[in-house]
């Protein structure tokens, strides 16, 4: 049993308005960046997990993912490789 | 000029405090995910910028960080590669 970590990216939808991030275009042009054309913002998780191997802990995260941390209905989420982390540092 | 999409991850510094990240694990466990250890939250963005290349695209997303996007006492930031997007899709 190792402990994994699986970083986690929760994007919002294709097409799903995000006031969030026309807000922060908005803000960037007022700061002078006008170079900037669109911004979208979502959530970075890190979940660290108990597995046997980085298979197992996808397959746990991707069922979390599922189940309580996205929203499928306006929320995308990719998983990025697991990675073995050592016991007892964050 | 090209349009290039920069993801930015923002994730809480270790050692800060991470509440909505500890009420996540409260609730997977609550869920039957016995397996989670921790999980920390942090921020997903992409930014998409008008830029001459994808070394000058980076540079300008990493002034926006340190000025607007992340917060440094509490946050580190990694950006990604940049992508060259298609004009008018999201």
């Amino acid at each position: 049993m190792e402990l994994y970590r699986v970083p986690v990216q929760i994007v919002p939808r294709p097409g799903i308005l995000d006031p969030q991030g026309a807000a922060v275009v908005g803000a960037l042009k007022t700061l002078g960046f006008a170079s900037v054309v669109d911004v979208r913002i979502g959530r970075f998780l890190t979940v660290d997990v108990d597995a046997d191997s980085a298979e197992a802990a996808t397959l746990i995260v991707q069922r979390m993912c599922e189940k309580l941390l996205a929203n499928p209905v306006i929320e995308d989420f990719a998983l990025e490789a697991p990675r073995v982390q050592p016991r007892g540092k964050s």
